[in-house]
């Protein structure tokens, strides 16, 4: 096991201020493009990053933490975002995130020290027993995921204009 | 085609930025990392892009306009870096991508205006006649592919730590 509490920190504490700088500015052709029919945007990725904050990674903790195994975990809508954003900005969501991110980032110090015990565990609707590292380390990987997908929807865009070298950009074939 | 010059620049501008973001700071545990043997970390690639900013992408765009197709690109030698980099930081590096980078972006703008023909062409040693628009296009998705690759480095440190999770975060199955 790699997982370290303080490193985990890093990687979540970075991700707004990384989805920023790659998103904010740009042409909104860039915002809007996406994989083909029922794929997300770089505007939808970011409002499901908000919706995760809001209804998934603190709650979920603070219900190993508090609950444990007596309680089983809501399930999360990976979907019910991609209606509520329509009127905003994707400089908007960018905003909205940097700010929850900060705020969740506060809490899961305050519910976190150097004594918690990290195989706590609590019980996922699908998956059954998880551990409160796993739910922890599954935030830092599914914001590196994301950052990924929104990478790879952007050089999509590309992908008849980079002529031969296709098969040579390993993003362009996933 | 999706290819318009100005909307490729600034995905071009904002790379050294967006990697400074996710990178400075970060724990050398994070820089290190790498996807097993003879696979690159956070640090060989950015040590990669240097050299592309050095030896690839402008040299080749400006065979393109210069030569067309009197002459072959000379080939780009993808792990040049491997060694060089050795004694210096990760902040040292993404400052140095940072100059070379602006100075490349600012010899684009002199070498190519609203009035030149993106479908002039050039000699590639390998995938023989190519255009400059697919010079252009293949920087920008290159650019795109190592922030991902960088992405999918640092997620799967936490591979084992997400438990059963694993199963839906693509970063870890790619």
């Amino acid at each position: 096991m790699n997982f370290q509490f303080e490193e985990a920190i890093e990687i979540l504490e970075r991700t707004p201020k990384t989805l920023s700088n790659l998103l904010i500015g740009l042409s909104n052709s860039w915002i809007v493009c996406n994989e083909g029919e029922a794929t997300w945007n770089a505007f939808n990725v970011v409002g499901h990053l908000i919706e995760g904050e809001k209804n998934n990674w603190i709650p979920r903790i603070e219900m190993i933490i508090l609950k444990g195994k007596t309680e089983t975990f809501p399930p999360f809508d990976r979907f019910s975002q991609i209606h509520q954003n329509a009127e905003k900005t994707i400089e908007q969501l960018l905003s909205e995130f940097t700010k929850i991110r900060r705020k969740n980032l506060e809490n899961l110090r305050n519910l976190i020290n150097s004594h918690t015990n990290l195989e706590q565990t609590g019980v996922h609707p699908e998956f059954g027993i998880v551990k409160l590292r796993e739910q922890i380390s599954t935030w830092v990987a599914h914001d590196l995921n994301h950052i990924s997908q929104i990478t790879r929807v952007l050089a999509k865009r590309y992908q008849e204009d980079v002529g031969p070298w296709k098969a040579y950009l390993r993003i362009l074939n996933q």
